[in-house]
């Protein structure tokens, strides 16, 4: 299998560079009978785009065309194809990193693997984070499928650099955070956020930080024992996006230090049915969801773009050189990070839900069509602006 | 696809229950020409033996017979299957779980997944940590044919609970922590491992720890963008493995807190070629092998069996209850989790070298079969006891 | 992927040679709770196995053991390892072949491809028939669970040599073709195919056939545009069987000398049901299942190996020479074919019928399996030896 | 798996529907370093154009835009995305099959499958002919690639109606065929072939064939035991296209009426290498190649859309009613098929070489490059409209 498709019933390609003609990506497995229309990708695309308040200065209108697979509002059972043209593209800031490979970027790994001479150096090419925009745009459907089972998924930004969030959050106002312009889920922490962003752009550093990702509803039960089990799909999923360096869910690491007798979840009665006391394992155990909310994180390093110069090999030469990396780059990956996350989230658990026949492989009837249109509404309404005093 | 096979090229599937009658792996995708034979698996099989000083008192032989696929001592391109039968097993220590789901255990997602009646309760059933022989056995055909490449991988127990490793490790003592009971890199922190696992099994409780896993030349390129990176492979890999809760690699969750500037790693020249100066990114750069050294660590929760009474729900009355967990377990599944870390690991290297062209998919020609068995007596060489002064 | 698995959520994993110590099957993505026991899958090996009057002399009780997915009488959702021993193996009649090729047969193609060294050459190695065992053995479980929607697989052999059958058949004669030496359906052409293969004995000559399978109230809507049509995946499945060269369905070949006008199936009521006029298509339209039944055909070569003398080339001399193929095999391999074509059939149409959420991907409820059950044994009876007068 | 991927390292998926925005396929698993462009892709689009001389009077300019995965002429290993828009669409001549399935195609399965209203029935949506658009354009980077190891395909009409080729046919004339109308390798069945397709159109009615096709300099050792054998493999591709009701290779059926003394093909001494005598079993053999020309068939049904009324019900009110299908149609599918069934053997093929290792996975290097390029451009020379006299 070449390694630009995911997902095994539910399945995306993605394709397309950075600064090539269009990115994009078809989206195969989805049920017939879904209502799909280009403002439901709009919507979920919106909030990775560049260009917004504090992350990356390209701006880029990212207004998806939809080229097959849907028919009246609903989608046929055929391959959706979803196309975004590059349009504000300045290769011109690209032409040093021909010659200078970027730390902590892909640069030199591709060269090793394709050929100096096949590299696509603009702007990253392939390896550039604008190739997740056919990620959120096949997350889209999957998010409005996953309706069907009344499961939704909010991301926040858990911490950026040293600033942590340490008090408990509400799934409401992870969903809020959205529009917030750190993905942060409180107005505190959305403040010191914005204040170490800052920060790193005056000093042409950046920073790292952690996504966090909520699942409300997930379907008990998925998961297949033992290779495809939740948790390691889920870390297959999330380990792929670019800048992504761990993933836990539950506890995670944390576990690593308890001892088993504080860190078992016993086993209650919660709501007249099975349920467990404290979530520990974050909705996840023997790699089958148990019906708790899901909870996982990702660790994402630090942009490696940065102004402050840093040494490289000039490839010419192969002298020592240094560079200063221009270009129009996120301070820190992470804020818009929390998208992918939740996207590759919403894959994983679309797939899943699909294989084990909680939701149709096949079509959705009116019935289940219009139970999904409304829930979808709603959860847009649920996103709305962070107050000010919460 | 269901979900007990894993790899695209070189393929296992793994079968078999815990008080079934056997359990074992098919191995496809083994190109012809490899020299093989039942001790080269019958060698990584025994580091993962129950039985051995400190872990579960199960006392297996673990004897793989090879089925299939070997002709005059060496891989014929067809299939390989491994199986080893269960001997000693005592299913009566089972009967209480039938009716008590375990906290932190597999029992009560099974049971909502395939049914109550479906459930095999007989020690964890497939949900068991002794399916993982299977993957040991495979993997030490791919540890095998990395020798191809004259890669070499190895792992230690870095922590368990509060006691870690801080100090650096030498990869030689790395591979010498095969001996270890606990899998500890150095005497000393084997002393110290020693002592808590005691102190767990005297009050009948459990620790969790971190193993952490060194890969010693590893091709350079290796892995598919965009999703198919090769952290992407290795996490799914990993966090497929039983109780594990976490994953990362290079500096991991270190670099969610850091800066660009610390964090990113130069480019310099090594050795006359070009290399990076500090291996921050443990080896994998934009999702694709650096040349660098491959690290990376898992989390693994505590043993959830435990003798500790915990609440839990009978069945039977819906009735709240209490379980203390008997049967024969480890009191921290980390140090044997190091052995299933290192499998998992080997399996994804050798699928990506042989997708990426690196070993070849089809034979080994005598020449090259000759230099891999010269390397794979080195290598079980070089895993000898640890020194008592180091 | 390697070659040695076939499905994609039923999916089967084969391994095992004709002379190795076994033969068998991994059988993953079953569903649990299907009943299931060892003499299911003895029944349908028995019509495969060779020994049998007017076939190989090879005598193989083929005993099936079942290792794992099991318990209760009932299978878990864990995959289902199948092991049958190979007792009568005389590798000695092998000799000849190991410097000689036999015409007709993969020992080059399998030489040119692993190596010469890597060749087992014992009775064709993993190119032999008995690799069949495996197949058929899986297949008892997708027949079984095939009749969760009534589904019902029957072959017959249609032709050997010029001699054809020409009258219309009854279903219910072609499942009792199954106890025919010849895989009659009917007491006068069997004696014909008789006659025949003893010729063809008497000769040291052998024989091409045409198996020709039913199936019963296959699902409509069964078949994955644009790739995945069923019948691409049929012609697939079937086209991986030895010495099978030749695929079609419904009319097939004779519709390409066919004008629209009298090939196209017009659409009618039936049984106050949509339905089709004539079945010229086979039960297939747009490469997805009609309703109607499933019609196809598999062209056998005759077998290769045959006394007769024929040239090939001494590999140590390079020099022409002449082989003559000792060994027991079957004067018309088409005879057994029938069995491995209704298998092949029987895989496809499961894995389609899971894929499209008609038979469930994760468990059977006890009155769902209590149906299968009754089906089962009235399909078992329904099993019978053709009657002298019909 | 969805349906709407082939191939398992150089991966094609395709989307779009008759009468939507566009057609097109993103293919994975491009080696980088490969020449390409826009024209090279055109090349091959052109023979399955309609809009040519006897075949359907649809107009479309099939002008391919290359969305991603070239830079500097050349592949990068990134995914190509290729679009066709459609232009020359005229609905409205399929508003009477919105009630009226026609017989022999695929509307009333869709429904069956999809669900009517989810139905896109404007030009047979995705089931339209149209879909291999995106086959054909993926086939010029496989056709391409496989100048690697000098492999050529060529296809032509054998038969049409009861009108068939007898004559041995030259690889040279087969190219040739391309540029004719009626895909005949010489002019006399030319003549007759394209009579016959205007008595059709005439009539208003329509013809079945069988298309040939040979590939020059396979690489022996392809095909993967025992299920992804090469003749498995191509069976299903073929299989997999619109109206293909056969598949045959080597003698095909006609093998099923021979003796072994007859059919095997003998073993010699050619050009100094092993070889085979007569080729019988057209270049496969085990199911792995073996070096000699491939030769296949695949029988076209009859196109099903026929101007001749034929019977439907009318699914307003479930009365029998009429059909006469209007909208523009080729009076032979069989013709057009031949560009599609030499696509499907390219993908095939390209896909096996690159998984045994013949064709390197990951990039060509210049010199490599230069040679494809060189070979490419006298197979385009190569293909030139048949001579009046030969």
């Amino acid at each position: 299998m070449p390694g630009n498709s995911f997902g095994n019933i539910f399945r995306i390609t993605t394709f397309g560079e950075s600064h090539g003609p269009a990115v994009g990506a078809v989206i195969d497995g989805v049920p017939a009978g879904l209502p799909l229309d280009k403002e439901d990708i709009q919507f979920e695309l919106s909030f990775r785009r560049p260009g917004r308040f504090l992350v990356s200065g390209r701006r880029e209108k990212d207004e998806p065309e939809i080229l097959s697979g849907i028919f009246n509002g609903k989608t046929t059972g055929a391959p959706i194809a979803i196309l975004v043209r590059n349009n504000d593209v300045i290769s011109s800031l690209y032409e040093e990193i021909k010659y200078k490979p970027r730390p902590g970027h892909a640069d030199l790994p591709y060269i090793m693997r394709y050929g100096y001479e096949n590299w696509d150096y603009r702007g990253g090419g392939r390896s550039s984070a604008r190739e997740t925009v056919g990620r959120v745009a096949a997350s889209a459907i999957a998010k409005k499928l996953l309706m069907f089972t009344n499961t939704i998924i909010a991301g926040h930004l858990k911490s950026l650099g040293n600033i942590e969030l340490d008090t408990e959050v509400k799934f409401d106002d992870i969903l809020c955070s959205k529009y917030s312009p750190v993905r942060a889920s409180n107005k505190d922490i959305e403040n010191k956020f914005i204040e170490l962003v800052k920060k790193a752009t005056t000093e042409g550093d950046s920073y790292g930080g952690i996504a966090e990702i909520f699942v409300e509803n997930p379907p008990p039960g998925l998961g297949e024992p033992v290779f495809d089990k939740i948790k390691a799909d889920l870390a297959k999923a999330i380990m792929s996006i670019p800048a992504a360096v761990g993933f836990e869910y539950g506890l995670g690491f944390k576990l690593a230090k308890m001892r088993g007798s504080e860190a078992n979840d016993e086993i209650i009665i919660k709501n007249g049915k099975l349920g467990w006391k404290n979530n520990t394992s974050g909705g996840i155990l023997g790699g089958i969801t148990n019906g708790e909310p899901i909870i996982l994180r990702c660790a994402f390093k630090p942009t490696s773009s940065i102004r402050i110069p840093q040494e490289t090999i000039d490839l010419r030469t192969m002298n020592e050189s240094k560079i200063s990396v221009l270009g129009r780059h996120d301070p820190a990956v992470a804020i818009r990070g929390v998208s992918v996350v939740e996207a590759m989230t919403s894959l994983v658990l679309v797939d899943h839900a699909i294989r084990s026949g909680v939701i149709p492989s096949v079509k959705i009837d009116n019935k289940e069509a219009e139970i999904i249109q409304e829930r979808w509404l709603r959860y847009k309404e649920a996103c709305k602006p962070l107050e000010e005093s919460q």
